[in-house]
């Protein structure tokens, strides 16, 4: 709409369906003058319906396994030949948890599972990053971005291990990004997203009564997918050049509450027929 | 019981009545061996029973309005004086809202009531440490702590300008912390305490209804008074020198909370109840 | 450039002289496709060359006292009627301690000028606001935001009282951007903008160092005066409707850094140098 | 010296010689009155000297490999059944980047080495809270601490994977620490400690230099080993009961410091330098 990222060039991971944010992303980022090149799992290809957005947005699909390395140098090799030059923008979502999937409560976790999903949530994002910069493959002052959660900083009992995770991923977009700053003039942000009706955000046990929970805190509402993919246009815009190393909280305002009178209302009716049932 | 304090001089302000903070660790300060100097506004005194604490503890009162610089230099002469040497720690528990008390609401402050309020709740804290610096009033390595809420993080709507006041006063925490630390070896740090059931607590609107939620957010349950004294012994302590510009959550672990399986289970029962109506 | 605010109206504070960050931010938001009007105190108006960015910008001036709730009545309801309809976007740029001009320690502030700068850089912000809630004067998913700096959380000595008076500030975006966003969908937020070359910033003591500090330190350098008029112009956009109550550092990377190798290895000249005296 | 762990429990892990902050808190908690069971893992205890320990402070040491479960649930047995009785405390001071000892860069991380390294830096404690919450092996109102750096939130080039191990562990520390709250009643925290003189520290590359930077950033200085060992003692004492959670920065106050007085002279002075040289 806004020819924000004219002629930039970018990678997107992690759009499986189209209700994903890197789905969203992927459209909008077309639409504001960008070309690009899709990538996911093997697997999440197979699950999902990628094709049809590489269609829609005229972009290539390079499947790509964000835990192997060799996967990467293919797929950033191929993206810049594809795309004609080196990227400006490169959106990171991807996240999972073995132990979530399988059932098994945070106390109890299965460290196979807890070490699989630390590497495809949290370290593919150094992987993606150290490949991106040993090849330079990035133009100066591009833009990467991983999508997280803030259950990295609080506790949301039901998030599991991808709460570590995210704490892990945040922690990588500081360490690389300031490499990536000085050297390259790259900036790395993460986006803390408020819950979203994904395929994959919903798999969370109980998501649903967290997802009203924080609909009824934030002073805005819940942040949606596309509200998700707008701000990231503009942190992949050159009006945001000097923003990094930040986690950025993307959430109607969530981040900032202690309680709203929404919640409190509630509360206190829950109070209320606790003492009075009908 | 453990001699902590042994030998240690001090002041405390804000001992409104047994309900109190400040009264509970006048009482714990003098258990642990110090010996201190009781201190509050007039008119506070006249509405509490400060006097009882004095008898019980051995302390002298000494009347100060702590906006008025004047009265804080008498006061701390005069300590100096009775306790016969430098002091080794200063609890400031002092705030108050004009506003709040009126019923205004934060939209609609009167700014005059606001000025007071600040000066009262957070300038105050200034105004103390002033003193006690020029004069030079603090023995190496002893300890200033304010007390203050976590609305100066995050939005608590009824707290109302407290909430501006109290990130205020962090903030001269830190900043004359740097001065004080640097040029006095003295240590100045803020405790971010749970709801707490006092006279000064209570008088916050929807008090019962927010102390009930923070109960049951917080993993280890609501700090009480007498956990915050005990507490706050252990920073007037020599075992925390080196802790200093802090603000430290005394919370039983509400701020680090996204959401608790108590307040969920609350919320969907609400939840389900406004769907299905007795 | 990008019509990023096609048919917007909005207000913007504090625009001095050429290199102030309002001044800069106002030509953008123009650039942008706004409409806008300019204002500032009187007594700055007369220092500045504010006709000048009116007769750029096409913009009406109309002095006002940011205290005064009264002057910012009158500029909020001539503001609706020059532009033509309820505000989108409004830029708070204000901040001033006596107590720096008068070249007061901050350890031996005069509580006169303290208030006196409170009033200026952090109440009025909430009077602002106030009337803009009250009359109703912002559009939904309208955008406030004022500028802040880092010394809200951590110890720049020379800052003094303006450290304070920013965490005043912030928190005053917190409070009411709760009512603001619940009421309205109106989101408020500050930037943390790096030391920047204006003429209100050189003004600090020792800005210049701390700027070559703050430039060695960040991994991209400081964040120009332009750089955060970028920023603003996507934060006034309908691309980032849902954030909100977030205090947002642009100061590439300075925030989250402990240490940059640029800095230690000055750092370790001076021991050096220290050890060895040519 | 006051008593304040008499007649409690606790393990410690991590003392490798008379420097380590692990090798202190032992000494101190015996001289509180407690009684612990020392361990490390087998090759560390070649390495050190803690037999020397376990004589002076009457306990026993059991090898303990952290990243192995069942070498944990064996310690966890033996120290109930010696100690006769349910533990009071747990110190986990265990950190190791094998990237960092065979010199590779950030970027350049062999992912082999960094599992390894989060293996025994972060998922240990994970671990360690999974065997003791199992057996129930905690008292009620027990503390559970692991020591942590900075590197978790502000970057320091040189801390390689380990800062990313850091903000791993501090996560766990939320996500165990609310189960553990819920259920036990145990509280879990970390201690955020100055760079401090150990054996495993000083093999941080450049670690002179920075330590040298954090004493003068720091209005107090850096926080010594015994220092840390005190700080502990108050964590585990039943005088902190409802800290929980929460990550404490016990380092003459560096985390809260943009700049002190001392660090822009001397960086001043390199910059005089660059312009002059002599």
């Amino acid at each position: 709409m806004y020819n924000l990222l004219k002629g930039k060039r970018g990678i997107i991971f992690g759009a499986l369906d189209s209700k994903s944010i890197a789905w969203i992303t992927a459209e909008r980022a077309v639409e504001e003058g960008a070309s690009i090149v899709l990538t996911n799992a093997p697997v999440a290809m197979r699950m999902g319906t990628i094709n049809e957005l590489a269609e829609k947005t005229g972009a290539q699909v390079i499947p790509c396994d964000a835990t192997n390395v060799e996967d990467l140098e293919e797929l950033i090799d191929s993206a810049v030949k594809i795309l004609g030059g080196k990227l400006d923008f490169v959106l990171h979502s991807i996240g999972m948890s073995v132990n979530v999937r399988k059932g098994l409560h945070y106390t109890e976790e299965d460290y196979d599972y807890t070490q699989k999903g630390w590497d495809v949530s949290a370290l593919s994002f150094h992987k993606l990053m150290s490949v991106l910069y040993k090849k330079d493959a990035m133009n100066e002052w591009g833009s990467i971005i991983a999508l997280t959660y803030m259950a990295a900083q609080r506790v949301f009992p039901d998030y599991n291990d991808m709460a570590d995770n995210k704490a892990y991923l945040e922690s990588i977009a500081r360490s690389f990004g300031y490499f990536f700053g000085r050297d390259k003039k790259v900036r790395v942000n993460t986006i803390s997203q408020s819950p979203t009706v994904t395929t994959a955000g919903s798999g969370v046990k109980g998501f649903g009564g967290f997802f009203a929970f924080a609909e009824k805190m934030s002073p805005l509402g819940n942040a949606t997918a596309l509200d998700c993919a707008n701000y990231s246009i503009t942190l992949f815009s050159d009006l945001t050049r000097k923003v990094t190393l930040q986690n950025l909280f993307h959430d109607g305002g969530f981040s900032n509450m202690g309680i709203s009178d929404a919640i409190m209302d509630d509360f206190m009716e829950s109070q209320h027929n606790e003492q009075n049932p009908s």
